[in-house]
């Protein structure tokens, strides 16, 4: 079997941190769940829990998915893209991805210029998420 | 039917630009074949022709998906994630979305610390790319 090294490219800068782009796609379904980033920490993470992990461009810190929520990402399988600045993770999602309680993030559709939601409503974040 | 306006957040800066990140997913297989920007006026493009255009961060300019190969991507649906700074663009894919000549850029799988190739190549990029 024809194997290569792997050399991510944390290409994508943001703040002082150089990020590939991450997307989460449900391992059984194939809908998209989510996309964010991971630093170099991150990924290692990932890899070495089978948990995803995140770094939060917003809040600048490393993000274990699911570490408020409980909807932890188990990862299934790990892709890379062609020039190795993104990684497609292919996960069982517990629970739903999106903090608005959808299981997915792209739970609205673009209609000319108006949204529509579309998604699945799994849960309600005000049950989920601690408010104090 | 509940509908909300649609406030696209270009926050992903790469050098003057203002950026979404763009996933292309095959509307009908569900594979993700790729990932990349989009400024306002390739998202604009993209919405108005139904061809995907993207930011190219490396040549700094616009892109229509499939100008040099004719891999054109045809979009059937746009999706927005919840902070609506990432969008999802189901297409049906000319030929193949990668210029490495497979259906998807995301053809290799991590393997412990090796990438194994997973993908469908499904033309010859010698032939489709012009070398002049």
């Amino acid at each position: 079997m024809k194997t290569e090294e792997c050399n991510f490219n944390f290409r994508h800068k943001v703040g002082d941190q150089n990020l590939v782009i991450a997307i989460a796609q449900d391992y059984k379904t194939s809908e998209v769940l989510m996309v964010a980033y991971m630093n170099e920490e991150a990924l290692k993470k990932t890899i070495e829990t089978k948990k995803a992990h995140y770094w939060s461009t917003s809040r600048q810190k490393l993000w274990l998915k699911g570490e408020s929520s409980g909807n932890f990402q188990h990862v299934e399988e790990i892709r890379v893209d062609c020039d190795e600045d993104a990684v497609l993770i292919k996960v069982s999602q517990k629970g739903g991805a999106c903090h608005e309680g959808y299981e997915s993030c792209f739970f609205r559709k673009v209609v000319d210029d108006k949204l529509e939601i579309v998604g699945n409503k799994v849960f309600n974040p005000d049950e989920v998420y601690d408010k104090s």
